[in-house]
């Protein structure tokens, strides 16, 4: 965020994972716009944050975000929505804005009740240490992580016929990545001028060409939010279409950092599915190998099993004659008509961390791609030895 | 087998597997009568023998099923579908009996010509060397073993009015364990009298209670198929539910030796949904729980994180509030009412292999089960280290 102008943030450790590794990030909107806009997770069992901030985020503004790692605040009734609740009041006490315009995101184990007398502590901490350098914007992507091993920060800047505009933003997420979100606490800031209306339907844009396209391994956090807040500092309200496809960017940008720092993965998988009838169509068969087990794990071995992938598009009701469908992976075209192509023997995927599956379903125009990972014994571990 | 007259069988090795085990078998149907019914994946990349077996069964006879594992056939167009008419041509030359009556059925490798001639010398020997007896049905159970680390037979009779009908039964399938159906071979035969409708029917009985409940790691297959074979060799034309009654319990028996031999797992685990308020949505949200990854490797960590298994509910249309779900694991109800329940501390995964998850959705009466394995180091290692 150290290029946005309008906004402050930090990052701090109130003492919420056992590791002692920092676990609260505040962001704060100086303005002198405070416009904002989120999307959340669709599961039905919504941590209380996400509840919490559904409301501050109704209409249009926000003044602060508060976020935790170390804790989901999720399942946890009454008293999880009352500590979301305490939160947003203590941090709008200390910074003189209102709770209502706080909203609060947290990360973590579902159903275990946050320690909050240490989060309002470190909170308190953080409302005095805000800034808009770029160490302030690398604590809070660092205080953000769980299994990430790496924290996320994009920025970019869009050159307008008015002046220059830019946009940052921080994520975290390495595990969980969901079909509708990839699991996720998003913060994207800019210092253009947005109304209400603009921003929400430039960020659900470019959500849903860069998050809802990562699916690292199918499952869908109830935490998922991202959060787009207008400082306006800039003075230039963009033209909306040019700053859609600039926040597309940006989140396409950090939804790659996200699958390249998966739980365990070894390869970064870009299932492209051209030919398609429909871009939906597209979207489901690419989902559905995504997803496959059994693809994923042999990828993890360097072995372009293209029969595992056919056997995921057979599933779907997408249109296409299986006799006419094509496979190729990193280029190599191993399946040819729905039968042997050349031999798989030619694809190496050992060499690169990426690979690319492309499916040609030969019904149409229309083409989507979705990102995921392989399946490792990483992820096993990560995901079994570890309560998270 | 062995218990079962009009019937005989065997195994053999053709040499189609690199390590040199058995690799077909044969069933034959002595008769009086050659009643036939079966039910095949639906993956629209269905495999050439499933195909050919498809037309063979429509007419509800059959003479002879041949098995091959060490190569599924899959994916190999004209000259794929061609070896399975040719398999079924041999036999039926050797045997003195209609091609038209030969089901065929194989398992290995997806988008590999299967080495024919060596196939139809194994298939030669195996119809000189056919017997009723429990050796043979050992045999057979062996040769269409892949990653499978036992053979996986059942019996049972049933004491009818009439005098006593024998079933048995034997199954394959240990990865790619699917929706549809657990990946799989099955041959179910009995000495009953029965007419091709009332096999049929009890046949898609059975399968829907039993292997279309497993689901190991979510991956449909392109050659599952489970045909059921009549000698009426015993006299007895059984009441057709109580012969469904039989023919279920015996699934099911075969469906959980495959689920307990699935690839790599180390724990089995029951998913049931009850308070539903039909049972398409119990199974809704029991397969839900059973292929998340995160659920999976957790009871591999014997961990009873049931955020996971709550997130996952979340992610499904059954109707329920979520403030009134309770969830236990073993017993120990983690999850009362959407929220902390008994400490998970509580719960004991480490003592048993079998591990069962109760969803409570308080919407209804209806309730369903879902059987499935965890996610362990050992799946990841067999399915990245070797093609299958």
């Amino acid at each position: 965020m150290e290029t946005v102008a309008g906004l402050a943030c930090t990052g701090t450790t109130a003492g919420l994972k056992a590791s002692g590794a920092p676990d609260l990030a505040l962001v704060r909107v100086l303005g002198p716009e405070h416009t904002a806009a989120a999307v959340f997770t669709r599961n039905r069992f919504a941590a209380a944050p996400v509840l919490w901030s559904r409301e501050v985020v109704s209409d249009g503004r926000a003044d602060a975000v508060v976020l935790n790692s170390g804790g989901a605040n999720a399942c946890t009734g009454p008293e999880g929505f009352a500590a979301a609740h305490r939160t947003a009041e203590a941090a709008a006490e200390h910074l003189g804005i209102a709770a209502g315009d706080v909203l609060v995101c947290s990360t973590g184990l579902i159903g275990e009740q946050l320690p909050l007398e240490k989060l309002l502590a470190g909170l308190e901490r953080a409302c005095g240490d805000l800034a808009s350098d770029e160490a302030h914007a690398r604590a809070a992507a660092r205080a953000i992580m769980t299994t990430d091993t790496v924290p996320k920060q994009a920025g970019l800047t869009l050159a307008t016929e008015q002046g220059e505009v830019h946009l940052a933003g921080i994520a975290k997420g390495a595990g969980m990545l969901a079909p509708g979100l990839a699991t996720m606490l998003v913060v994207l800031a800019t210092d253009a001028s947005l109304d209400p209306e603009r921003a929400e339907t430039a960020l659900r844009t470019a959500t849903a060409l860069s998050f809802d396209r990562a699916d690292s391994d199918g499952c869908m956090s109830t935490n998922d939010t991202v959060t787009l807040l207008a400082s306006g500092a800039s003075g230039i309200a963009p033209d909306p279409e040019e700053f859609a496809r600039g926040l597309t960017a940006l989140c396409e940008d950090l939804a790659l950092q996200l699958i390249g720092d998966a739980e365990g993965a070894s390869h970064d998988v870009h299932v492209r599915t051209v030919g398609a009838a429909s871009e939906a169509q597209a979207l489901e068969v690419s989902r559905a190998v995504a997803r496959s087990n059994l693809v994923k794990t042999a990828i993890f071995g360097n072995d372009p099993n293209w029969g595992r992938i056919l056997s995921e598009v057979g599933t779907t009701a997408a249109e296409y004659e299986p006799e006419h469908v094509d496979v190729s992976i990193n280029g190599v075209m191993v399946c040819r008509a729905g039968m042997i192509g050349e031999d798989r023997s030619l694809v190496d995927l050992a060499g690169d961390r990426r690979v690319v599956i492309e499916i040609d379903l030969a019904a149409g125009p229309e083409s989507a791609v979705i990102w995921t990972n392989d399946l490792t014994h990483d992820y096993v571990e990560e995901n079994s030895a570890y309560s998270s």
